[in-house]
């Protein structure tokens, strides 16, 4: 997690710290074992300076999921290209790499464990209810662009986003709980194949004007 | 949770109390305030005699799981029907069902909690690869039937199999995690459309001979 390439970030110095040390320790330890005691270990200040900042650890880890899904969502931000198909691939890509950089893997399983908290945390469950709204307004906005300009079908945009977003979810949520690979890439390549079936009336090159 | 249904059980009654009392502590403190102690605090036997069983709260949690994970695919089990289109309806109804029993949704959290764990630990994610197997082979073998008996059309089962478990995980995934009711609704009401309009060759009725 590379907070330092933020230009427009609103957190101090040492909150910064605190949420680098945080998801260092969550890396280590997991959650059902993270403690003050071990973000600590990996903070140069005073543990006492983390309570400075934050009541609880609960606190501290709904702050540090706040801070990841806006990276989160900030690395999904691309310029619209001429070419809706073409973008909604690309998001698509960009969620379910087959390859993933270690960093963006790690990154994920942060999230699948945050998310696993919204079971009982309803601020935690607050928080991935609006990144699902994000990823699906996202995807029904390319589609409603794409039928705008007749490189669609005429389907039910929303309905359609959310599909692909639930097949979207489950690819990354097998990718990261089993050993499942080529079935995985099997679900990424069936999701393409829809998209090019149900989806996109005028395969590859430029959309008509 | 209940084990008293299993006749084919092959656990001792002391095993299956402490699975029950595993299971309380687990809604009741979720897993990362899980202890022997707290599931000792549901069960009468004496705490020493969990130890008698079980070497540590891993050990335990894993024959836990495998234990769900049997009751899980056993109420997934029906005899099939003449019709394979009606039977993967069924089974995706029955894995998705909008209303959902409270015990059913509750069996389902305890999936979802602890598939997070097969982020780290190799004994849950072996589990839940051969979870996801295990309904990936079951949603082919309806495919592959569909297809013999000329009622689907000759599409890839391996491949979409793995599309509609994907789709599925997803959206259990999203029910459990966030207040999204209606935008899974929609997207449940895709992955039928989609097996009416890519996968089903006839509709309803009776399937030819």
């Amino acid at each position: 997690m590379t907070t330092r390439d933020q230009s427009d970030s609103n957190w101090s110095a040492a909150e910064e710290d605190i949420m680098e040390a945080t998801y260092s320790a969550l890396l280590k330890h997991g959650y059902a074992d993270l403690s003050i005691a071990r973000i600590g270990d990996e903070f140069e200040r005073s543990k006492a300076s983390i309570y400075h900042y934050y009541d609880s650890k609960d606190d501290l880890l709904v702050t540090l999921l706040e801070f990841t899904v806006d990276q989160f969502e900030s690395s999904l931000n691309t310029e619209a290209s001429q070419n809706p198909a073409q973008d909604l691939k690309q998001l698509i890509d960009k969620l379910l790499s087959p390859h993933p950089l270690e960093d963006s893997h790690q990154f994920q399983a942060v999230l699948v464990g945050f998310r696993s908290q919204a079971l009982t945390n309803t601020r935690i469950r607050a928080q991935f209810t609006q990144v699902d709204e994000y990823l699906a307004t996202t995807i029904q906005e390319l589609i409603d662009r794409g039928i705008a300009e007749d490189v669609f079908h005429d389907v039910n945009a929303s309905q359609v986003a959310e599909y692909i977003l639930a097949t979207i979810n489950g690819v990354m949520y097998s990718r990261l709980t089993t050993d499942r690979g080529d079935a995985i890439a099997a679900a990424h390549t069936s999701l393409i194949s829809y998209l090019d079936s149900e989806l996109i009336a005028e395969r590859g090159g430029n959309h008509p004007v």
